[in-house]
């Protein structure tokens, strides 16, 4: 069983913009023992459109399509997909009522080009939407002679993989023959990817059975294991064996192996120690506190903090001595301290997290004046003690940013082991 | 005159990578008039490749490949290539004693398999590789009455890049036509798709010269418009054309036509008035301040906030009496009006911005019981007034707080008006 995906719209075909969907729909028909073997990526165009269909029906199984569902007059792919196939649309009058109703509760009159959403391809199940207006399609024919699944899903990511989970996987799972997958992945932080590769290879290559890659961006190392089998014992029971020589060889570096996000390791350790923190962040300007929020039930153990941009604000939101903050500058383990401490004492929580740097592009003037771009202090307080650590993080204002708000987290979850 | 860009590796079939040489490869082909049309993404299978140049010749008029030149078995591009024209191919003496010279200054023995790197298509130009061992191929051809030019290219980024610059730019340059590109973006927020699509297809339809795309997503809609042209004036006539008119009929729903960011508008618009900002952040946690704080010199006008997630904090931080906290809810008119006030006083600034709302997945307790999930309250405080607005924003978590942050930067932005 191989597959073909293809994502339909102009913006992917400019430089600006790539498909992301299709890594996601990979890992998805990988699970189900399917290889993806195409990608095809287009535009709004009929003609290209519809052939291209024509040629993913000639050379895979399963032909599965994001984009172009929306209400627009560049949305083709429902009328390809049916030309392609040699089939007829036509109106679902359920459908059609759900859109009225979709936009009646918002109170926003529906304009007659949205109808077009309710197009259904003669044959296929539709599938319901959650997040979005045009819901998904899929069909399970017989094209010349051979057996084909085509599956049409709305491009907006949070959509396409809600249904893809939902209600694609599920059918899948039911026609193809039973394979069993497991994977699992072991994260890391602030540890080079040449020091665990150098330090993990020598174990993991001894497990042929077991697909090991490691991935490397944005702060974090994550190691991850597959192995499929005919049974879930078998194939567990490989990626149990080679993750836990690699836990044993990596000891307190790993910070999660379920698939946990530091933030949500950090507020789960937090909230079993009956921890709180307040974070006062200058140069990730509300980042920690971004990050630590996205996650449900954050407030168990995430109290605020500041967001401290300039000195002025350092001195009326967290109490740091003007003096202070002229002597040694704001990118100062001085200054790093004081918020840390002040925010802390401010929010009157068990722990304060700061974090003051330099994120370019450019240096600072004053007391900073001469730092590097990418230096930066993070300072943790708790009851007893003041903890300040300086980095040197390399790259662009992103990157500097990022890496900060992971290192301050890392060093967090050190101190609350 | 139109292009495919055939990306050819198994690695790029796996959930974890993806093709990026083609953003690059279709910026230097759209620099020189040509639009991409199709992208394929394929693995080292000999018949799917053959039958992918196939088809690419039967769409395209330029073909790029890139990857599957290295010495292995699995590097079958050249082969593939010859088969799908119908032509032969042979081993280049020059290129071989490059090989047999590059391998020796490094003191390695050549294995014989790397002979296939000299092997050259029958009317193709070689384009020497100086950061590597696999030279490029550069083909202009009669395929079935129609000229194709077919370019192969190695898949490494840097060998890539340079090849295509130095090597095949020039040529195609020589060959095609001169035509120029005009690109322009407008963007809005706070106003769905359709309704956008509704009021401007009427317009952008009329100008067929022009190619719009109309992109939504993260609480934005773009409309993007391009024109070729054989000169630059024409094609940026057509595109300002089309513009000009959409900007008349979308007034002030439109906060950018030069590509900036929702954020980088409200900075400079505060900058120009010699205004200053402060947030106060309950249910986005910190997200409008890391949004901010992303822009370069945000400092200018940015002045910092409070992260306020639970109600002590909201006392705590920013002032809001207890009372009217249990009185009428965290999530309530008084409390994004109190949070406003207090965050602009306490930080001194012009203006300050506060959101408070449920970020879900589930309700919440005490007052605001019974709210549902997405109600969101926005305040926006000056010196004379504070205006509070409320918005239900439907989805989850991440959305409803992504949504809350547009909305407010967009109120934001009509006041600053």
């Amino acid at each position: 069983m191989i597959a073909e995906i293809i994502a339909i719209g102009s913006e992917m075909l400019t430089p600006f913009r790539q498909d992301t969907n299709s890594l996601y729909l990979t890992q998805g028909l990988n699970d189900l023992g399917v290889q993806v073997a195409f990608k095809t990526i287009l535009g709004d165009t009929r003609a290209h459109l519809v052939a291209a269909v024509r040629i993913a029906l000639e050379r895979a199984d399963i032909v599965v399509l994001s984009g172009g569902l929306g209400p627009t007059e560049d949305d083709l792919t429902r009328e390809c997909v049916a030309e392609a196939l040699g089939v007829e649309l036509y109106r679902d009058p359920t459908t059609m009522a759900a859109l009225y109703k979709r936009f009646a509760e918002r109170k926003i009159p529906m304009s007659p080009n949205n109808e077009k959403q309710a197009e259904v391809i003669d044959g296929a199940v539709l599938l319901e939407n959650k997040n979005g207006s045009a819901p998904g399609q899929y069909l399970d024919a017989t094209v010349n002679g051979h057996r084909k699944i085509v599956v049409l899903l709305p491009g907006p990511p949070k959509e396409l993989k809600a249904l893809f989970d939902e209600a694609v996987k599920p059918k899948l799972q039911a026609t193809l023959p039973k394979r069993f997958l497991a994977r699992k992945q072991l994260k890391m932080a602030m540890i080079p990817e040449s020091t665990v590769d150098a330090r993990t290879a020598p174990i993991y290559t001894k497990f042929t059975d077991v697909d090991t890659t490691i991935l490397a961006g944005r702060g974090e190392i994550q190691l991850h294991f597959v192995s499929a089998a005919a049974t879930m014992e078998t194939a567990q029971a490989r990626v149990d064996a080679v993750a836990s020589l690699v836990e044993e060889e990596m000891g307190d570096d790993i910070f999660s192996s379920n698939g946990e996000s530091l933030e949500e390791i950090v507020l789960l350790m937090m909230e079993m120690q009956g921890q709180t923190l307040a974070v006062a962040e200058s140069c990730t300007g509300g980042l920690i506190g971004e990050r630590l929020t996205a996650v449900v039930n954050s407030s168990r153990s995430f109290a605020g903090g500041v967001i401290v941009y300039s000195n002025e604000q350092k001195t009326r939101l967290c109490g740091v001595p003007a003096d202070v903050l002229e002597k040694h500058g704001a990118v100062s383990e001085e200054v790093a301290r004081a918020l840390a401490e002040g925010v802390r004492e401010r929010c009157g929580s068990s722990l304060g997290l700061s974090v003051t740097g330099i994120a370019g592009p450019t240096g600072m003037d004053g007391a900073d004046a001469g730092k590097p771009v990418g230096m930066v202090y993070i300072g943790l307080a708790d009851d007893e003690d003041t903890q300040v650590k300086q980095y040197n993080i390399s790259g662009d204002r992103d990157r500097v940013r990022l890496w900060a708000s992971q290192y301050a987290l890392e060093l967090l979850r050190r101190r609350l082991m």
